[in-house]
């Protein structure tokens, strides 16, 4: 909001890492805290999250999933109780240790996910068949200290998500949720956020500490690399088992709960700014924005009076319906206006001068495309609904263009390094399924399978790695 | 959503302490989490918040808040930079010392509250009066290492509020604020809560660490002690100077902000469920409520399917306009039902029996007052509206007319002490305004003033504890 913001300075196509964090802070959706690695999320960029979560949540309460909420300290004994799960996570876990001048008799883990710290408690909560299925969600906040550099979203210590949690009485019922899951996933990242991506499931080495199964949307970076989105995890009995949650079936029988977790966080709001950004700044989804359109009235000394009056009431029409901005600050140009909102990536603007109101017009300019026509004011409010609609569904095309562009095959591992040091990007590879040619692909190529993905295609008939019998098609990038 | 589920044992009016904490396990809003202090929201108590969330957000949003969302962790250095405002939450803070396996360089606070980890941040938002109003706020988690008794919702180590941090250009109109806020806060407690409070300004002792001055909306548990629900501080330039946040002013001149922070917590719905239930269980205000009416079909072998197909068009009808429960589980009998749905405080049952289908009408029973009311099939969705409405309101005025009945008054500190001992409640005092008389005055009957009510009422001529000119009137009372 200060007034001497300068633009853009690096270019996305020639540095993409410098170019995205100058997006980050100069759009001002976001801030560095004090913290390394803990982001600030501002107004704009909350209010992004806002709808995000808006719209998921309302998707899971129409399929049944109930909101709660678990601590956020998770002792350590807990944390333990299953195997893979705290391997996976206790490299990365934020330890409490004192409270006050106290130390405390065990030391608390800053929960990195909660299954640990709900199973227990949830447990006592299911005694029959009657009190499944169990769909708990909880929208939090989570720690995870990655030691690896941190950018904001997309790899951040604190994020925020959603995490579903649910039990079933039966195997069936379980994997019968991923479809559901995944399908609200899609609706949000390709409805909401304009962002294509590939649904698969990863290989047994690349899935989450401690699930069976696990399934993931996989986003491209303008970067070339690959970018986990919202994952569905498939935790069969493990946690079930590791902290006996029980229940007695329909013929009297005790057996062990099915579960699944899944997820979708604040980094797809990374993802979002990444792909869809210019040079100019971010260029973000209307659904999405926090001001869907700004009104810029032209004036001079001659018709200012006239010209802000009709902005303000045509500002107040659309407000009706959409989120709407008047920038009617007197000690800036129309031009340094054009330049902020730009930057900041409000998808519509509308523009009036004197010769607009003269001829009853006003003038619509498209974020994305850059492209201005004159719409008459007394159809404004039509014509800016449909041009947002347009803009939606314009961002998803070019982004699905995008990720399908960068889509290759490679069918050896010498082909692989090729291609991925020409192009970059996703490249399907035929394999065997075994993990020792999984792990040569990643010494090859320095990437990794990313995901095997549901749509198959055609499969190659050798493991691109061992030459044997492939038996799937995988996706394999340099993953972020 | 067990089927074994007991009713209540202990007696509101026997055991408060022991009440409360059985009501609060078996209407099932909550649980006890794995680390004492740390608690469960279960559904339903989720629920509730999510109402009082989503109200308040709106109310805020409508007067022009921005949400954000600032780190969790706060390093040391920067908690230290108020001197008043660390003295006051360090006894409490807990603290990460570790990442994985490695020592952190700064130990890192648990936000306590966040003034220190966002001004820092936010004083580079601000170039000019331009930038000015800034007013901000999050929803999220905060945590004070409380030694005392922990109870659910009421003093919980982790807990869940919004906390508001403005900024302003003058004190004028920082303080106008607060009329704003509290008035939004009034209207929450009251209007959905259905919890009368006692608003006013904390003394100098009581008020929190770092502000100039705090005021607050006090209600009254059943055994007599006051709570403090929903705050607004003025923080003057205090924060502003230690962070230096400061603007440019239209003169061209470097000035410091005038701040304010304000919360509303978790707290409230202890205080909700304290005050509204009863021996048989929970009694929830329809506004806040998760099931608002529960519809009970009364079946026998004979007239099974007759009753449920009607019940069930019923639920469908009402679910346009209430949440609504249909339970038309085949395991219990009617009562078992009615027992669990008033232990679990849904504020209006729908009984449908063969008798009711033939005479084409349904039977409302209100849970607060138990009265039974037979009203046309045909005029259902309008009986069951108007009867929320009057449970909604009959509980606002219930409160009340409680609060009303425990404020007394005391001339003196002999008074005072024979008024706590034998009433309880809350006690008008006149006080001179004297750090000392104040002391004396806690020291007198284990109770404090907990604050200076705005409606003043006629004030006493003399102190009570020293018997000079009196300034004001106070609140007095046992406090939690």
């Amino acid at each position: 909001m200060s007034e001497t913001k300068e633009g853009m300075a690096a270019k996305k196509a020639a540095n993409f890492d410098e170019w995205y964090t100058e997006l980050i802070l100069k759009s001002e959706v976001a801030d560095y805290g004090p913290v390394s690695g803990c982001m600030v999320f501002r107004p704009s960029g909350y209010a992004i999250w806002e709808n995000i979560q808006k719209a998921t949540d309302a998707e899971l309460k129409k399929v049944g999933v109930l909101n709660t909420y678990f601590p956020l300290f998770i002792p350590e004994r807990l944390l333990k109780k299953e195997a893979e799960h705290v391997k996976g996570f206790s490299p990365e876990v934020a330890w409490v240790t004192h409270a006050g001048d106290s130390i405390l008799e065990e030391r608390l883990a800053v929960r990195p996910t909660s299954e640990t710290v709900m199973y227990e408690v949830v447990s006592r909560w299911i005694r029959s068949w009657r009190d499944l299925p169990l769909r708990l969600n909880q929208w939090n906040n989570v720690v995870r200290w990655e030691f690896r550099h941190p950018t904001p979203f997309l790899r951040s210590r604190e994020f925020l998500w959603n995490e579903g949690h649910t039990l079933y009485a039966s195997e069936e019922e379980a994997e019968a949720e991923r479809d559901v899951i995944l399908a609200i996933y899609k609706e949000i990242t390709e409805g909401l956020l304009a962002l294509p991506g590939q649904a698969g499931r990863k290989t047994d080495s690349e899935k989450f500490a401690g699930a069976v199964a696990t399934y993931s949307i996989e986003h491209l970076l303008p970067d070339g690399k690959a970018i986990q989105g919202p994952d569905f995890h498939s935790d069969g009995q493990r946690f079930s088992k590791a902290f006996e949650i029980t229940f007695i079936d329909q013929e009297g029988k005790k057996q062990f709960v099915w579960q699944n977790t899944w997820a979708i966080t604040t980094r797809e709001i990374g993802v979002m700014l990444a792909v869809h950004g210019d040079d100019k700044g971010a260029v973000i989804p209307p659904k999405l924005a926090w001001i869907q359109v700004v009104m810029v009235p032209i004036v001079n000394d001659e018709n200012k009076e006239e010209v802000l009056k009709e902005a303000r009431r045509l500002a107040g029409l659309l407000s009706i319906g959409f989120r709407v901005k008047l920038d009617d600050r007197d000690n800036l140009t129309p031009g340094r206006k054009f330049n902020e909102w730009e930057l900041k990536g409000v998808p519509l603007r509308v523009e009036l001068g004197p010769k607009d109101l003269k001829a009853g017009q006003a003038v619509l300019v498209r974020r994305d495309t850059g492209s201005k026509r004159a719409v008459k004011s007394s159809q404004l409010e039509a014509e800016v609904g449909s041009e947002l609609e347009t803009i939606q569904r314009a961002l998803l095309e070019k982004a699905k263009a995008l990720l399908e562009a960068n889509i290759h095959a490679a069918g050896s591992l010498d082909e692989l390094k090729r291609v991925i040091a020409d192009k970059g990007g996703i490249v399907r590879l035929p394999w065997c399924g075994k993990a020792s040619c999984e792990q040569r692909m990643k010494e090859t190529a320095g990437g990794k399978i990313v995901n095997i993905p549901f749509e198959q295609g055609s499969v190659g008939k050798k493991c691109a790695s061992c030459g044997e019998l492939a038996k799937m098609t995988v996706n394999y990038a340099k993953s972020y």
